[in-house]
């Protein structure tokens, strides 16, 4: 590095910084594009998921910092989640199979919209690795609620949110029998189904509704990525599949893996389903099965109630991206160098017209060129797409290591290929899953970093390059290394549609009830209460002491302990870390929690505040006394 | 942002950008300091704790950017760290009071030294909320050990280690009786202690040698921040202390809370440990004590023998850093806004004559004149100091939300102080810690980020800014924002210092024996085989496949599931998730593992690839049949 003279000519000194660093003009022009100066403020915020980190990470844009991540279905200390204090209730909501799960895959964040136009007031996610859907509340940035797909332990292609937030939609992916109860891949035709999730959302409450939710009964195709259908669409929802071949593997019997076995046929299947429609049967006993007390719409049920069509798509595509307008349906086939668009409108005269015939399953398939509308080259290995103003599209190719731009509506044709390195998986342009997206900023989540960062051993970052879109030949203008997780998918919202609480709104807030708990301990209202072997704690943090600093307790106590953080000033957060008993808590200012243990073993036990919070902030300490 | 002009005059549109976006001089100059082109490489990685996260960051210096996260304490699944697999065992080593301690915070991380100067080869972390110890090979950036303090439940000055890191150094902090045992707070002062922990490392196994470690009883003071001398003062070890009052708090009960209690004298204690000595009698039965089988050397041994001095410090200290050359131990009291430079040398001769008279415990505290060589009076609330080239030194403050840069050596004088925003905790510098630092970079790690970036709840990230120090006067010129843990302290390593591997050496390989698994499934030879209700599988990985992808067994059975990555492309790692199960391992190449199970429910459960590793990673799947 150069040292730079700060007192001399700025535009010289400046070039003479470039010059030693070796940066080119371009490098020059991204640096200031991206750069954010101390106190200054993102322009966006992307909410990526975390993958198989269980996490979502809320990323600035352009600078590519990462502001906060959002602990889901893994436990993380930090944020006191999921740790011996009450968040650890959100995290058991998960649990199945007889055990805790205490990770997860997510997947698809989906913001919440109002007139499909994101709104910043929750996000939601899936967990592939379990078939769970959490939600999170963007007032503190916490998940409020896990909710379990009972058909089925796993999930892919979700969440997607409806224009309004109504439901919350969590696609299947790959097949399992109702329930993932045993039956053999010998009846994998008959047996094995998908099950897409219809999660309703209660706003008011800030939580799903699952007594008002449903399913509906799918064939064992994989589905894929859906969308959902807006303006012109609304109403409608579409999925892609990829192994319409029905194909169970088995190499290790002579059979073609997976990887060939459903990559024989051209075309798999573009799932058309009319979730407004179905949103009316739902939970009507007489129009639908039921397992474990969850209703769910038949293949037979959707089939007759013209709630469930298909489509031809070449071929193992991953995205279905319905345009900003809700015109078209994009489909990319990863094994098709094409980009498919499929007119809505057509769609609907197909279906009116009675024309195509009947999956194995007996849903109608819509003749092919009954519903295309235009086909364009764009590379290899076209995966997901996603939209600028104006009638412009950008495609991921994973095996091309680019982006695609090109056009549709009036014109549909490649316009260029932007190089991005290396084998690039979903994209996420700002505000573009919405009916205006911005246009500008288009982020390349790509999975292999290779030599793109330093050597940090055999587990790369993943790398995020954020490309200027805004330029008539977009360019990469900053690689983002991701090394606390493995992105899959992300949504860009404008920063300014984001209002978080800065504290929470009370003292004794219980950020889970979102009002202030009864129980909380209060300011001068601290005490430990006994009551036989049931010890009842009350305490208070503020800077830089807890109150009471001391309890003395007995082994084999049943302990209580309410703590509240007491501060109103911002970023007055307090940690709390009770050693030999695996609790850690982080209370923003104004938050009570509670956590309950039994007094296993006698000792002292220093417990102590974990967040930097004052320059005596070690001072702030006390002890666990528990007698013999 | 603006769109810029990538074909025009490059110095005009790039000031075009600037003035779009509002970016003053001194703006641009910060830009193209810490901007890296994308493929470009970092000069510096930052190996920051993550305090309460549990983890450590490896963080690349001008960018700042996230290279990686290190799982140590708090199971990662991204990383597939602790949870279903191997690793497990890691993080076992570390449970303690009778159940699983599932997170840590850890502090102060410390690379492994060669004559005083980082190697690379090994970083070192403590956590405080359990007293635990943690061993990092940065061959693989993984944890490959977690030693647990016998001695105490609590740790904060650590680690540390020595010139050669023949010893890693765990320092104490709160005081609590021998093991965490049961005592009266009324008898503090008799029963109460610190423990200071020599771990010996084995740099051959990569591994501290329990069978050959020990600890040193210390009084009652809460043990702050150690550094190991070096050069003229090799052999030596310094640690501040804080509460010489042995104040016991009790708000509760009218008492002073401990923020005021641990802070009436004007003076603490400087500990100073000759720790080459305490090696030589560490494991000498007679000449220790000993608890749950680890010996450790009692204050009055280590008073009869020579190994532990003190000399008084105001007021209560934080830091007590060696300066580079070995001669001077800076200690700031934070209560005190001055350093004060204490002389090696002076120690020794004070030691030497005899001079000074014992605390309470009969430790000769040495006379404060007789040792101290200098005060400089920096600003409030002084913390940690770090050091540049040629003599110069900084040093946090913490009130003042600055950085003082002073001069030590011949002239002892406050040179300037540089804002930071806010609340400076830990600097680090480049190479601080070492006998050469490089005096180019230092980070500011502020716990307080305030109004610095985005609302993103009540829990705010923190904020690490970037300072170039080799600007005559330094300026910050980069803000990070910290939100994935609350980094406590950090070492800063010249990149190319670092070697690790890209892919693991051999197919087959045990990260945690580091070498060959004989167990492991190896390609060509993947098969399941039964033994009554033992069920053992070998499995291997490779774009896009498992071998074998279906696996049948009945409820009951006992599963030995062995999977190898037999990939060697860099980059092509492979997770392999298992739902129902709790199950995430992260494979890279090379990389075998085994996990366990008992098959506890029926079920199909459909386990796939979690790493995006080609264009058909989602055809990267495979079925667990658990028949009934």
């Amino acid at each position: 590095m150069t040292g730079g003279d700060d007192e001399g000519g700025l535009s010289s000194s400046a070039q003479e910084v470039a010059d030693a660093r070796g940066l080119t003009d371009l490098d020059i022009q991204a640096a200031l594009k991206t750069f954010v100066p101390s106190g200054g403020r993102d322009e966006y915020v992307m909410f990526a998921s975390g993958g198989h980190s269980g996490s979502v990470f809320a990323i600035g844009i352009p600078s590519m910092r990462i502001l906060k991540s959002i602990a889901v279905f893994t436990p993380e200390s930090w944020q006191g989640y999921g740790i011996g204090g009450p968040t650890e209730a959100v995290l058991d909501q998960g649990n199945y199979n007889g055990q805790d799960i205490t990770w997860g895959d997510t997947h698809h964040p989906a913001l919440s919209e109002t007139a499909g136009d994101y709104d910043g007031e929750f996000l939601f996610i899936n967990d592939k690795a379990a078939g769970r859907v959490a939600v999170i509340d963007l007032k503190d940035f916490e998940t409020k609620q896990i909710v379990k797909n009972p058909f089925s332990n796993i999930d892919h292609g979700g969440t997607f949110v409806t224009p309004d937030t109504e439901w919350v939609i969590e696609g299947p992916q790959y097949a399992a029998p109702l329930g993932g109860e045993y039956a053999s891949l010998d009846d994998y035709n008959e047996v094995y189904r998908g099950y897409i999730m219809f999660w309703k959302f209660d706003r008011e409450a800030g939580r799903i509704d699952e007594s008002k939710s449903f399913g509906m009964e799918l064939p064992p195709y994989w589905q894929d990525l859906c969308d959902v259908g807006k303006l012109e669409s609304a109403g409608w929802l579409f999925c892609g599949s990829l192994n319409s071949e029905r194909a169970t593997g088995g190499i290790e019997d002579g059979n073609p893996p997976f990887e060939s076995g459903v990559s024989q046929n051209d075309m798999d299947y573009l799932h058309i389903v009319n979730w407004e429609k179905a949103t009316e049967m739902g939970r009507n006993a007489s129009m639908t099965e039921s397992y474990n007390g969850m209703p769910y719409i038949s293949i037979d049920t959707a089939v007759a109630e013209d709630l469930l069509f298909m489509a031809p798509e070449p071929k193992s595509p991953h995205g279905s991206d319905v345009t900003p307008d809700g015109k078209y349906v994009i489909v990319s086939g990863k094994l098709d160098p094409h980009i498919t668009g499929y007119s809505f409108e057509n769609m609907m005269s197909a279906i009116d017209s009675g024309a195509g015939s009947p999956d194995p399953y007996g849903i109608r398939v819509l003749p092919f060129d009954d519903v295309v509308v235009a086909q364009i080259e764009v590379g290899l290995g076209p995966l997901h797409t996603q939209f600028g103003g104006d009638g412009i599209a950008y495609t991921s190719l994973f095996l091309d290591n680019a982006v695609a731009k090109w056009s549709f509506g009036d014109t549909w044709e490649l316009l260029e290929t932007i190089p991005t390195q290396y084998n690039v998986g979903h994209i996420a342009a700002a505000e573009g899953d919405t009916v205006s997206p911005d246009g500008n900023y288009l982020v390349s989540l790509n999975k292999w970093a290779t030599d793109r960062f330093q050597n940090v051993g055999p587990l790369l970052p993943q790398n995020l390059q954020l490309l200027d879109i805004s330029m008539e030949h977009p360019q990469v203008i900053y690689d983002m290394a991701m090394g606390v997780g493995e992105p899959h998918y992300a949504q860009i919202i404008k920063a300014d549609k984001l209002d978080p609480w800065q504290v929470y709104p009370e003292i004794g807030w219980d950020p889970h009830t979102q009002a202030v708990d009864p129980d909380a301990a209060m300011p001068g209202q601290e005490r430990v209460e006994r009551n036989g072997n049931n010890v009842e704690i009350w305490m208070t943090a503020i800077r830089s002491h807890f109150t009471p600093e001391n309890v003395e307790i007995r082994e084999g106590d049943n302990v209580t302990w309410h703590i509240t953080n007491i501060e109103r000033a911002y970023d007055a957060t307090h940690g709390f870390a009770l050693p030999g008993h695996n609790v850690t808590l982080s209370l923003e200012p104004g938050e009570a929690a509670t956590f309950e243990f039994v007094a296993g073993n006698s000792g002292v036990f220093n417990f102590y505040c974990t967040e930097f919070c004052s320059a005596l902030h070690l001072e702030m300490m006390g002890h666990l006394l528990v007698q013999p």
